[in-house]
């Protein structure tokens, strides 16, 4: 589902190196494919023969670029792009990616998806150099920790890899400088970006389905460390040290990434079918029918019917033409945003004993509405499976899952939440069954927001020390 | 699926009656619930204590409905609402409904879903007379049926009631005098039309969804031939004739409705699971997985599985950002725009063998794509299902089956199409299962599309002559 | 002046014929050069090898014909054109024109610049036999008179000939049929109308200077009661009988057309100087600048200058990016609508006796601000002079001068008028001059605003009874 | 006039301090009484109790600022303001002041108006220092240098004052901080600003006519070097060393600015009054009318007839409604972009020997059309006077004389460009004039452009080393 309280990934990236000169269309469609993973702003700049220029804003790729604005964007070998999702306080046209910048050596483009976790103490040491600051996103502390490397390197890459030393937190980064594009990855490997490659060059992306619709095949992921430099030479890799377990975000399993989408070797629709197999097994229960919450529920609960053998059931109708429809506030009380949108299948569900799956809970309110219209709709019984244990702990590598406070979980207990929820049990996928959704990857992952065994320290935000296990 | 050369429904009508003058929000939420029976047009009027105003325009409702837009409308006691699908000649803002027409006995908005058989020959009855027509739209010539049998009736009904004397063809219609709300069907009931009750009033709409999005239970649908009059003073309905056997379109069923309809009594949702159990009856097959193609594919997926005993799965991501994106013309060939918008999950397809259900095939070139999508992500074998018989004739009550020569069905036998498409093997609902599909409906059906055999003549279209049985 | 509470004429038409088949660019520079004249809505109707199509909406010319939609309109070798000024009741797009309707004998498009003052009666008689109408506006009504009387004649122009006999009132009126382009004007010539010529073809216009924007050569006025006919044969007229006097409006020269048109073989620009030569004879006053009020008083500012010996000056400055600006109500009440639009040179006025020259006076309101604004600006003494007669009556004739009661003449005398307005001195044009304005032109005037003589009765308007002279 | 070829200005700021809080308006109307100083993007920032927020966009204030956004924008105590005109390459989102940018002690918002020549050597320094640059523009070059001496000065004034020994070149600029508005022009006062006073504070602005328009009282215009800070305590001025000859730009009296604006108290309309009087001493002719060009050409008509006894007269119409309009391409080759905006009133130059009057001529082909027009409309002589001597040399302060090669003047002697022109006499104003237009103005001006003189030396291009005197 996709409702106001859901959790936000904070972008995805793509990058674009063709030697013919054919970076528009397969970066639109590539944007297309990314859009699930940030709708408040995108951005697209190309590269041309040195040149780089670009448009961003606020809105969804077929708002931002018109017909008009992509026929006026004209070609380049090089272009990076960037969907972004912003918390309400940052939505805004000067925090949208790519940034392009200019500095002594030349000019840059560059987005990045997670979080920098020392943004603060690096925007310090920049101004305390004179440095003024556009916006307020951490891509223009990127920025300037590179092109300050620079000034003491003999190539981009070089300052990057120096740019590494420095940064801490997640980060996935494409950047574009006059003639060389360059993806790298944090140490931790937080957040997901693979490498494909075209007839004619390659393609970066943040998940494999966006290399699809830019026409390219996948090779491989961009490893933890990892700086790929894509030039006319060809591409090379510069491995520095990476951490000696990797930290994937588990819950680019769970609900992030597009279900066609393989990460780590790991196809993301079967982590989301043996996240539901687990469930079955974990919180097992007689029941009629499984239905899932569209669209991010969909999969486990197809996991959970064929585990259990429990019949799969279309529980819901999604209006997919309502968008960011301007709700009237108002009259009738019932015509809450999510009954607009989400519209129960009775036939499947009335006199039916029900496991409804979901994703996650965070606030709660919006499970509680979902499981009264299926109540209303004649559902028996109802219980709830998530397939991902209860969030715990704030997230600080680029998911706003903001502060324990808000976390239902933080301040309840299972019994609590089942009585909250209204429904009659409900079962949360264990934190180890989470360590084996991705089967046969290979990396290791970040469980932090479910368990607050956090990889790296993240000293720079003063609330982390805040918090503890609770457990 | 939603791609271009799918059938296309000609409209969603709705009109509502709140004695306490509430009727905006509910009117706007309807639309949403009906914007799948058309997506080109659609439009709202309101009656403000006898004068009739209101918005129309191309575009979605999300489009055509502004925040700034709604607030101008302003609120009244009764509204009539319409969306509309028109095919590409038709396409225009002098096209969009609902029609507001002011004449002798006072002013009058109407709307309707389906097909006037007749319309040359009534049109050209009124133009004899100095009438004038500004669109194309049969619209235009029922109201022009209607208010000349005003001048000689003494009320709105009894004006209807002779109109339906001369109309001939398809039509669920809603209209609204100064005074009052009434809805009317053809006396075959080829579309439908429902009746929901709310705490003030009363509502109708072409699919029981509708009702619930605008907050009112569903009552009853309306009978084929009966006109419903709402008024300060109540509901009153009039019977007339109708015809021994009804007609509804059983497409409705297999296609046009939404999951979550309820129609003559059967779910929609039931309905297209029964159509997905008769095809594992009628053409089983060894395989390993049965794929749907979203959105109309799925349920009947599902109910092939079922019947099948063959593991359901999700085959395909959409794309649900698209929409009506402009598709760049040109470099990457491959990129066509169903390949954008639908995109495989080969975890769920590689190396399997894969029953692929979809609602119909008009003229295949869309099935053969997304076959050639599911073989490239490694499908082992497809067999393709089709949840209808082959369209062999042209639909004259209101969907855009336009002529045979279009149809492959029509020019092709079974054996050449699955050659053609590019599947293992091809198998479509029977017609006599078409019949069964709604459980317990107590309406006859209209199935011309497929037998030719069409209830009324329509005489008006000289190219129906053609059109005699084939096989 | 353009500001809110100015005369409006209701409408600008324009017609093409070109064998070349370009009528497109010309219509769009007409339109330009036609805007004055109506600012609420606009269109463009074209003749496809006799299929119709155009566009139309609320708003100004390049407001509503963008790039994309000129783009899309296609060539053709007829079109007509028209902008329209609307009272607030009826701004609306169901009210733009041109109109374009299908009747039995084929298709018509159809606008009109004045007013039919029996229009209620005719639309009931239509409504009588059956009618609809989808507007408010009387062009709806000129289209039905004309198409009743096709039915029963050889020719359009036939048709038209004997719709004269029916329509009373004030029209200038192009419309394109299928294979002809016509322009008509009543038989009092109420509204002005003028024939061109191009390389290979005509245009018709209510001013010469939307000839010269098609490229077109004036050739003459087309006369009261004619009606011109244009096809692939070449031209041909019909000359109906006109009206013993003709009665041209006598504003046209004042205030409405366009400085640089000629009408009826006079200059509109040289009418205005010479309005400004009969005020210094009629209203002398020791003075030491005179000022007109941008832009229409300018020029009878210059005639008063040239004939009194003053000096003329720039009294002030328009604000031309200011448009249609929303106009933030509030804080500071200095700032109302005038100021912000026109500001006062100082250095022209002050400690000047200054004699301010506008075209007219309706309510006052902006009289008194812009005096005050001069007083503020330093000028010892405003004398102003206005370059017509003052209102008395209402007009029915195209011009919204509704009701006696809002204006201002009517209601006080003239040294009342000039207290309330706050200037040192008033003085009016006599109605003897308005006669002598357009310098060796051969038509008669309508003065009936200033002086109650309607040439015609309007019978229709039972408002026009009470109207007696006052004076 | 403002057709393509004309020069422009860089731009229009504009301040604002109010206790009251209330800045949203007067800033919006002073924008509008700015437009006319750059209309290629616009920008305004509010100072919400410290935090500075705002919007900027390419395109006019009407169309930038829309109510819905002028209703989200909020209140505050400052704001400042901007509207920019720039040259083809440049005109871009990014380029759109003010500037708002955040450093170590705070937050900073600037704008400003002229050209920095050292911008180069400057922007170098700051990227040595690590430095990253977002935009093109010399406003992010003002921006570093007033934070880089901010991080070793105690206030921001005092940062100022000290960037003020490092900027060279043109500029009047306005800057804002979380505590104080601040206006600073530079030491020979090349571009204007002035300072007014409202009920509860202080406004700042490059002309008069914004004071008016943001309800302010003129007091008097910022020195030459001097620094103005506004903040809760009130206002202070800081003197820093000036120049000893100031050097405004002629220019500003003779086109830019608007004739309703005083400047180092001359009226703008009365300079361009003695412009055309001295014309007329100069280069007297035997003529019987005098035009101007709209609009700018106007005022200085009427001094020249003044002067020389010529009758004064209206010879053009010019088109209000085209603004940006889409010139379709084409057909008629004489409907040029000019024709269709500018329109001859052939009633005043027909038979006639016109004195036509322009600001001046950069390259000579709007005069030549514009000529054309005159003579086919009848005018048996044209002679041209301009209100400037011959552009021979570029402007390095904040005009878009851009080369010598490109200014007719620069490669061809008065008699070439006289017969190029088409005209029957061409007379420009002496330098020597241009020197006593402003009547008792206290500061010197810049006539670089027309002479070479340049007050300082623009050491950072290149190209301004060619430049000689040519006379």
């Amino acid at each position: 589902m996709c409702f106001e309280n859901k959790l936000h990934e904070e972008c995805g990236v793509f990058g674009i190196f063709s030697k013919k000169g054919e970076v528009l269309s397969s970066s639109y469609y590539a944007m297309y494919a990314l859009q699930h993973r940030g709708q408040e702003s995108c951005g697209l700049a190309i590269n041309h023969q040195g040149v780089i220029a670009g448009h961003k804003d606020t809105g969804l790729v077929n708002e931002v670029f018109s017909k008009e604005r992509l026929q006026t964007m004209g070609e380049g070998k090089m272009a990076i792009a960037h969907c972004r999702y912003g918390s309400k306080r940052t939505i805004s046209r000067s925090n949208a990616q790519p940034l392009v910048v200019n500095h002594l050596k030349g000019n840059m483009a560059v987005c990045y998806n997670g979080n920098i976790t020392n943004t603060a103490k690096l925007k310090e040491k920049f101004e305390l150099a004179g440095g003024i600051f556009h916006s307020t996103t951490a891509v223009e502390v990127i920025a300037y920790t590179i092109t300050s490397q620079r000034l003491q390197s003999d190539s981009i890459e070089e300052a990057i890899k120096k740019a590494i030393d420095q940064l801490e937190g997640a980060y996935s980064m494409v950047l574009m400088s006059a003639q060389k594009l360059i993806a790298a990855r944090d140490p931790y490997g937080f957040r997901p970006l693979c490498l494909g490659e075209t007839e004619d060059g390659y393609v970066i992306a943040s998940e494999s389905c966006a290399l699809e619709a830019a026409g390219a095949v996948f090779i491989r992921d961009i490893r933890p460390g990892e700086i790929v430099v894509i030039s006319e030479e060809g591409l090379t890799s510069i491995q520095t040290p990476a951490k000696e377990k990797s930290a994937l975000c588990a819950f680019e399993f769970i609900y992030f990434a597009r279900p066609d989408s393989v990460i780590e070797g790991a196809s993301v629709h079967g982590a989301r079918l043996r996240a539901g197999s687990f469930l079955a097994l974990e919180h097992p229960v007689q029941a009629d029918v499984v239905v899932g919450v569209p669209d991010s529920g969909i999969d486990a609960a197809i996991g959970y019917a064929r585990q259990s053998g429990i019949q799969y059931g279309q529980g819901f109708v999604k209006n997919r033409y309502i968008g960011r429809t301007f709700i009237q506030p108002g009259q009738r009380q019932r015509q809450d945003s999510i009954r607009i949108k989400l519209n129960v299948i009775a036939a499947t569900v009335k006199d039916k004993r029900v496991v409804l799956v979901d994703d996650s809970i965070v606030r709660g309110s919006t499970s509680k509405v979902i499981v009264g219209l299926l109540k209303e709709a004649g559902a028996k019984e109802v219980h709830l499976r998530l397939s991902s244990p209860p969030f715990l702990y704030p997230c600080f590598y680029g998911t706003d899952i903001d502060s324990s406070e808000h976390l239902l979980a933080y301040n309840h207990t299972i019994e609590e939440m089942r009585d909250m929820i209204g429904v009659d049990s409900l079962g949360f996928l264990s934190t180890d069954a989470v360590g084996m959704l991705a089967e046969n990857a290979t990396c290791g992952f970040c469980d932090a927001c479910f368990t607050g065994n956090y990889p790296s320290k993240p000293f720079d935000d003063e609330d982390a020390f805040k918090y503890e296990k609770k457990l």
